[in-house]
C-alpha cells in the first residue's frame, strides 16, 4: 500500500502543478501552489483505489483525485485563517495567511475550489454525463450540506455555552471531513455507474476513525511530526471524541470502526486490500 | 428594458430560493441567503437575453443565470471582508460579516460558490457537452486567471507604492469584475454553439463603462441610493478612472465605450436592442 500511496502522491503532485501551470505569475498563483504543498493524500488515494476496483484507469481517475486535492487544500487554508481556526503552521509550514497575508490566503482559497470544478471537465475522465454526476456529487459534498456546514458547526461549537455530545460531533465530522472523504471513496462506483453503497459505508467508518485519530494525535502526537500546532482543542475547552471517550474510550472505538470499514468492503473481496491496508493505516499513522 | 429586468430579478430571485431551499437551517443558510438579498441583477439579465438571441428558452437559460448571480454574491462577501476591502455597507444592507461574523461570512461565500457550480449541472440547461462547456468557462472566468486574480491586483494595489496606470487599471477590471460580464453576455452562443466573438466584445466594453460610471458614482452619488460606502477610493488614494481621467474625461470614455459596446451588437440586427438599451443604462444608472 505505501508504494500505492507513494505513486498517488507523486501522480496528484504532478497533476496539481501541471493544472496550475501557466496561471499568471505573481502572490495568488505562488500561494496557491504553496497550499498545495505536501499531505497525506489521502483523498487522492481513496478516488485512485475506488477507481482500480472498478477497472478505471489512472489517468482517467487522476484528474479527479487532483481536484479532491485541490479542494482539500482550499479548505484547509480557509479553515486555518484567524477568524476560523486561526492556525499558524500546516503541513510542518507556516499557514498560507501567516506565510503571505489574510487577502491572499482569502482568494488562494477561492481560487483552489473554482480550479477544483474546472479539473472535473477534463475529457480524460470519461462520458460527460459522468464528469456531471462527480461535479454534482462534488458540489453537495462540499458546500452548504456538506464540508462547509460541518465547519460551520465547529465554529459555532467554539462559542456555545453547552459542549457538543458524541452524536453532534459525529454529525458535524461526518459532514465537515466526512462528506469529502465519501465522495472520494465512491468516486470508482460513480465513474462505473454502479451501486456505490458498500464504499460509501466503508468511506463512513473510515472518515470517523480518521477523525478519532486526529483527536487522539492532538493529544499525545509530536508537533514537529505532525506539522500543526496540537493539544489546541484542550486549550479550547472544545468536546472531542477523546474528552468524551477517553483515550482509551477512543482508541477501542477507533479500532471498531476500522474493522466495519474493513468489512463493508467484503463484496470486493482481495481487489480491496488496498483500501483495507489505508483503514488500519489510518488508526496505526503517528503523524 | 425596465420590464425584463425586473422579470429576470424575479425568476433568479425564485430560482435562487429554490437552490437553497431544504438547506440544514441555521446562521450557514441564512448568511447564504442574506448574501443573495436585492443587486440589479445586471449579469442575469446578460445570460438571460444573450440565450434569448439565439432561440433559447428562459427555463434553460435561468439555472446559468442563477448560477453566475449565487457566484457574485459570494464574490461580494469575500471583498467586503476586513482583510480585504473592508466594507460594513452592501446593497444598503449591512455587510455579510457584520450582520453575522467573519467566519460565517467566509464559510457562506464558500458555500456559494460551491452551489453556482451544482446549478450548471442541470439537465434543463441542455446537452451534458453543453453544461461541461459552460462549467469549464465559468471556471477560468472566475478562478485565478479571471476574477479573483483581479480582485488580487486591486488589493495589491493598494500597498502599491505607485498607483496603477490606465492600462494595469483596465486589466485589473476586465478580470475582477469584466471575466465574469463577460461569461455571462457569452452564454447564449456558448448554449447554441455559436461564435461568441460579437458579444464577448460587446461584454468587453460594457464591463469597463459598467466600472467607469461605479468610478464616477463612487465620487458624485448618493450613498443611502447606491446602498454602499462612497469615495473610498478617494480616501485610499487609489488610482481610478476618475483620477487618472477626470470627471468629464471619464464620462467621454463610458459613452464612446457604450457606442463600441452597441456596435459590437450588428450581427444580431433588432433582437440585441434589449443588450443595446442595458449599455446604455449602465452609465445612466445613478445607483
Amino acid at each position: 500500500m505505501q508504494d500505492r500511496l507513494d505513486e498517488v502522491k507523486a501522480q496528484v503532485q504532478a497533476a496539481l502543478q501541471e493544472a496550475m501551470a501557466g496561471l499568471p505569475p505573481g502572490e495568488l498563483a505562488d500561494a496557491m501552489r504553496y497550499a498545495c504543498i505536501g499531505g497525506k493524500r489521502i483523498r487522492a488515494f481513496l478516488v485512485m483505489e475506488s477507481a482500480r476496483l472498478f477497472g478505471i484507469a489512472d489517468e482517467a481517475a487522476l484528474p479527479v483525485a487532483t481536484a479532491v486535492e485541490a479542494l482539500h487544500a482550499y479548505s484547509l487554508v480557509h479553515d486555518d485563517l484567524p477568524a476560523m481556526d486561526n492556525d499558524d503552521l500546516r503541513r510542518g509550514l507556516p499557514t498560507c495567511h501567516v506565510q503571505w497575508s489574510e487577502a491572499t490566503a482569502i482568494l488562494a482559497g477561492d481560487a483552489l475550489q473554482s480550479l477544483a470544478f474546472g479539473l472535473l471537465t477534463d475529457a480524460r475522465i470519461g462520458p460527460a454525463e459522468t464528469r456531471l454526476a462527480l461535479i454534482d456529487a462534488f458540489a453537495g459534498a462540499v458546500g452548504a450540506r456538506g464540508m462547509v456546514w460541518g465547519q460551520a458547526q465547529d465554529i459555532a461549537a467554539e462559542t456555545a455555552i453547552e459542549p457538543l455530545d458524541l452524536a453532534a460531533i459525529k454529525r458535524m465530522q461526518q459532514a465537515k471531513t466526512g462528506a469529502l472523504i465519501r465522495f472520494a471513496a465512491s468516486v470508482g462506483a460513480l465513474m462505473a455507474g454502479e451501486d456505490a453503497g458498500p464504499l460509501t459505508e466503508y468511506a463512513r467508518h473510515l472518515g470517523l476513525a480518521f477523525q478519532i485519530q486526529d483527536d487522539i494525535l492532538d493529544l499525545t502526537g509530536d508537533e514537529a511530526e505532525i506539522g500543526k500546532r496540537l493539544n489546541k482543542d484542550g486549550t479550547a475547552n472544545k468536546a472531542t471524541f477523546v474528552s468524551l471517550l477517553g483515550l482509551d474510550g477512543a482508541r477501542d472505538k477507533a479500532r471498531k470502526l476500522v474493522r466495519n470499514a474493513e468489512s463493508a468492503l467484503d463484496p470486493y473481496g482481495e481487489a480491496a486490500e488496498n483500501l483495507r491496508r489505508l483503514a488500519r493505516f489510518v488508526i496505526e499513522r503517528d503523524a
